[in-house]
């Protein structure tokens, strides 16, 4: 457990389910440290027999991650620091990804950038209707480079062209959900947990082994990203320091 | 022809359009004698001269298909036998892939598990507006491994997810229209006869050689279908024999 | 800057942003010589340094574009010509794939064949509500094959099919969007030029590397294209002098 300042990763298991929660008192974002522990829990939680069904979730009603930490982004002045700031989404999807057992992710609010990732990379992803979504890196001057294989994944290269060039605009759960980010859309809190839990039991009390070899197939011909998504967080690592990001970093600083 | 208590094909040429129908008294679904026969008539289409266009349809205006044969299924006790009884539906994907001639599906009503890679592997489907669907296998133990490639191809990682893991529900025909499985949905069955007619005649007075390209490259890539669709009968065979499905084949066999 | 009977292209740039203009009487369909004329603009437009995105856009507000030139169709008599004529439009759909910038299209109105080709090779696809599509190619007896992988990148094979099978029927803007082929629908010319002029500006003050990064990744795995549509030229110029099409084309030249 991190120190709640830098917010924390909680990881319980009830009835076979697996549930790992991450808070951070700014709307959710993720810091290395805790992406770090987010990677290592879910890799934890794919090894616990006990376990037959993993659900993420963040803490709050608020935001359901609002991406990357901006104060450390802000602190990146060379590459070796870059390229490790961009692998930390890098890590938690190819937990999610190689982790034997199904994944359930659950969006309760507005989703930014790497939690995009974390949406598209759940192999069933249940969201509440004002979950809006904005993938905003190439309005910093970069772009959802890491993520990219994730939301090209599940949303196919127009969503994900929509997405990563509007990078101004949020687009709506309809939107999300039209595109297979999300597979179901609640109207409230109530219905989504309902819904999560529902789900979350069927699927507990399915076959192990069926369910393993689900995973399995889901995830087919995506060995390439253990590859990929470090090749993705150096060109991130280096358009963090070029002349456009940091006087974009600077002019930020100032405010 | 096969005995009617256990279905049957027919088989009929018209205006150069080759129809083929299968039915079974228990909601169109298919034993392992009717598939073969099916691939088989489809095989016997594609190299028939006279026949420009295949339309694949089922008797009567219930289910299109309810998958495969249940009974079937709960007398499976060894891996040859599980393997050969999931090899029944690869058998059918295979031959409508690797017919040289476009083929047409008509979905009346609703479809269950094997019946959608059926509809899935059409180069173009019309349902009617009460054409629900369901993928039920995790439900039942084992998984839509073999029809798994048909359906990926056809509606995406994501809308697959949707349906292979909340194996519970049924999803309307609007849904299987917007995520692609099928291409028109119908308002009534006289519609539908309506629309696969002009399509199908319009198809048929076509370029018999434009529409032999238009096949090869809407299947390009898929070669490996005729080595993947058996690993997965396989993984379908193996998880047959499962603690988790033994138990599940008893206790249904109690009720 | 050719024969204003044959049609032209003019291209212009300002605030860092390269507009790629065609047009033609008749339409806006285009004959060789304009396609060849586009293609090198828009390979014009990626080197100019100053030119920071592009937007391909044609003139009028009636069609956007209605394919290739049908009268210099109707001319082919071997097989050069015939894949010389349809390896016009690869030659500007590889130019728009191997273009180092961003490229925004701007669709108009109707759009038939070869259009709906560059409008699925854009990276970004604004569109007017009344441009509807049709992707005639086979009810003349041949089929879209050349802009085939363009449209299948962005809708998918089910979209392709759909609209490849049914080519006697146009397809509504809305249906388009929902399939990804235009990321944004507008409702009247004027709001289509203020967000085909918003999304531009946005992107022609973004970083520049980030968006040649983001170029690069949208478009991996398309380096086959270059043989692909070499391919696909050669099957239309074989298809065009079959029975079938000339017989279609003699009845059409006796109107």
């Amino acid at each position: 457990m991190t120190n709640i300042e830098q917010g924390s990763i909680s990881y319980s298991v009830a009835d076979n389910i697996g549930t790992v929660e991450f808070h951070h008192p700014k709307g959710n974002s993720l810091p290395s440290a805790l992406l770090k522990e987010l990677a290592d829990t879910i890799e934890l939680a794919g090894k616990n027999e006990e376990v037959k069904l993993i659900v993420i979730r963040s803490k709050g009603d608020g935001a359901f991650c609002a991406g990357a930490s901006f104060d450390e982004l802000l602190a990146i002045d060379n590459f070796v620091d870059g390229k490790k700031f961009f692998m930390g989404f890098a890590h938690v999807l190819n937990a999610m990804r190689t982790c034997p057992k199904l994944i359930i992710v659950r969006v309760q609010g507005k989703t930014v950038g790497g939690g995009i990732g974390i949406a598209a990379a759940a192999d069933y992803c249940l969201a509440h209707r004002d979950a809006s979504i904005k993938l905003s890196e190439l309005a910093l001057g970069i772009g959802p480079f890491v993520v990219g294989p994730a939301v090209n994944r599940k949303l196919g290269t127009a969503a994900f062209s929509s997405l990563a060039l509007d990078a101004r605009n949020w687009y709506t759960s309809d939107w999300a959900y039209s595109k297979g980010l999300f597979n179901k859309v609640l109207n409230t809190t109530e219905e989504l947990d309902e819904a999560v839990q529902q789900l979350a039991s069927d699927l507990a009390s399915s076959n192990p082994e069926a369910m393993k070899e689900m995973k399995d197939i889901l995830w087919q011909s995506t060995g390439h990203w253990h590859a990929t998504l470090e090749q993705r967080a150096e060109i991130s690592g280096r358009l963090v320091l070029s002349d456009f990001t940091r006087e974009f970093i600077q002019e930020f600083k100032k405010k």
